[in-house]
């Protein structure tokens, strides 16, 4: 096949995974015969730097005409004055909304050989494999906001969490078929014993569920308790859906739970058009030119991509399958490695998945 | 001196909590040659089943005119069914607005003996010792809600987050107060890259710190990243300030560190009236009414009540050295032991706690 690939390599780090990733994605098109067309665009800090604008309008309509998008890192202190004009996060918020990326997707995975690093005990962590699925173009990011100042000098501030049956359907509809494919068992979050807006979730999510998966097992957990049982019992769950404001705090505490953040890819999908794949790592500015960052997330994110956006299945299983057996065989970067294991550059890496495949 | 104490039992597990923290009390009274009167009053469950409703005006009576409020837990599956009139937690939720609890003290406190019934491996929740303290009557738990039903049969509902200055302001200085007291360290939680609410929440808190407590040491921190934080590095935090909604999900992932929900105690304070007080375990209905629920983390919400709402400080540490000498002592309830431990019951932990006074 044919497809344009826009790369987004953003600020730190991400232009030394992006490298790498794109890397092993013409391994792949060299193997399964596939033509890859590659673009560069700017987004994020350098974005801010070279045009005044985190999301320039050339990267945006080149990543509307693109078949994948495959992001780096966005942010880094040089950019995080909190009374600049604008900042890069207002790059990621926009390009999720201007291209309808409603659903995103984090899979947390443990591997035994990181087991001992994560922060949890072995006996809590181990076995645990969730996919979440949060939300991301609607609730309190994107609802109706306001600042009214009073005349004593006092202000006061608002965000509105926002929900519509549609924007629930939608996202409950991905998640439960993921579910489907994965063991059966979907989660719903909110906070319907307080908030209105979660009561609609719930009330939508229960329809949706009962109506098109009857098969699902299915339950529903409030936020908080939620926060809780990621840390005592992680592995008794499946898919966990939630809104765009739990899942940004759910995902993130998640994130911790395989002893590294360096193996987690998420994707960001809409119901057409091409999607945004991108490692949850951030930009990680102290480590970067350094050539030690680890590519694996990226690499993972662009198997995800090959497997949403292209629908190249066997192509994103080989790429698992490679980043699978050139851990096993023990090579590892700096963030990944334990005691005095030798440890591979960024390049290296790269290298060695690409000699797998 | 003289003090009118209202107990507010509740459900499961609460009364039989409650009687052991008024023993507890009764004991501090005797020895300190204080007169405690003590009021039971209906909350949650057990007052909608009496009443109708979880928060009678009998009882928001007496707890206006107390010195302070001891609380045991509200809530269990017979008033769980989401179609009901009113639920348990609207009691919780009327109780805090009307006697104006604007700030939710939520210690977070390691023991050496549970050490390793936590979740976390010991290197990383060793020493960990946070006070959280939560907005607690305001934020979107109290914001303008809605729901529209559209034409097409579908819906929106939206929930508003609202902060203004004073609010900020207030809950930021009790919590500044608490850390002069403790090591000097102040976090300040909040979704400023996001939202409006907390760029105004960050701003009024950095303004309060720096005008009126130039000395401690401060510092900002997202709520995604704090998720993460707390449990990649739980010790290096000292008081915690934020917002209702975030404080309700990072309080309850803290929670889980301890190993144990059991010695863990909570108040609710306004700037003037009583104080609430009461453990932040739940009404726990599956051991209700068999005389093996621990008592202990009311017993020490009995001491911050006799700390914060009443100034009897050398009592409230008499107490506390009472539990912390028991536990010394090797006694446990079945929650707190391990592998073949003997266990006491309620009523025997409560005559523990009494006799080391
Ligand atoms: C940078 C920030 C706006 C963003 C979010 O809150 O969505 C990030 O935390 C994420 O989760 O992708
Ligand atoms: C029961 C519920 C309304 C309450 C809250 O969300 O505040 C509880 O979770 C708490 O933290 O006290």
């Amino acid at each position: 096949m044919n497809a344009k690939i826009v790369l987004l390599p953003g600020d730190g780090i991400g232009p030394e995974v992006i490298a790498e990733a794109k890397k092993v994605l013409e391994a792949v098109g060299t193997k399964f015969d596939h033509e890859f067309q590659f673009e560069s665009h700017l987004i994020g800090g350098i974005a801010i730097d070279e045009t005044g604008n985190p999301l320039p309008e050339p990267t945006l309509s080149a990543c509307r005409s693109a078949d994948g998008i495959l992001l780096g890192a966005v942010g880094g202190p040089k950019w995080d004055d909190p009374n600049a004009k604008t900042r890069p996060e207002a790059g990621l918020l926009k390009i999720r909304k201007e291209l309808g990326l409603f659903a995103n997707l984090r899979p947390i995975t443990t591997h035994e050989f990181l087991i001992d690093s994560s922060p949890l005990r072995r006996e809590f962590v181990e076995g645990t494999d969730i996919l979440f699925v949060r939300e991301l173009t609607g609730g309190i990011y994107f609802g109706p906001s306001g600042l009214e100042k009073h005349d004593d000098g006092t202000e006061t501030a608002s965000s509105t969490m926002v929900y519509s049956t549609h924007e629930v359907e939608r996202v409950v509809r991905i998640a439960a078929e993921a579910a489907q494919k994965r063991s059966g068992r979907l989660t719903s979050v909110d906070k319907a014993n307080v908030l209105e807006a979660s009561r609609l979730w719930r009330k939508v999510a229960e329809r949706v569920v009962r109506e098109e998966f009857p098969d699902l097992e299915y339950d529903v957990v409030l936020v908080d308790a939620m926060a809780m049982h990621l840390i005592s019992r992680p592995s008794t769950f499946d898919v966990v859906v939630t809104g765009n404001m739990f899942g940004d705090i759910l995902t993130d505490e998640g994130s911790m739970l395989p002893g590294s953040m360096g193996l987690l890819p998420s994707a960001s999908l809409g119901s057409d058009g091409p999607g945004l794949y991108e490692p949850i790592h951030g930009s990680a500015p102290n480590i970067a030119n350094k050539g030690i960052a680890n590519p694996l997330a990226t690499i993972l994110a662009a198997a995800m991509m090959l497997r949403h956006s292209l629908n190249l299945e066997e192509e994103a299983n080989a790429i698992e399958a490679a980043v699978d057996s050139v851990l096993r065989s023990g090579a590892r970067t700096k963030d990944l490695a334990r005691g005095d294991e030798s440890t591979l550059s960024t390049i290296e890496m790269g290298d060695r998945v690409c000699s797998e495949l």
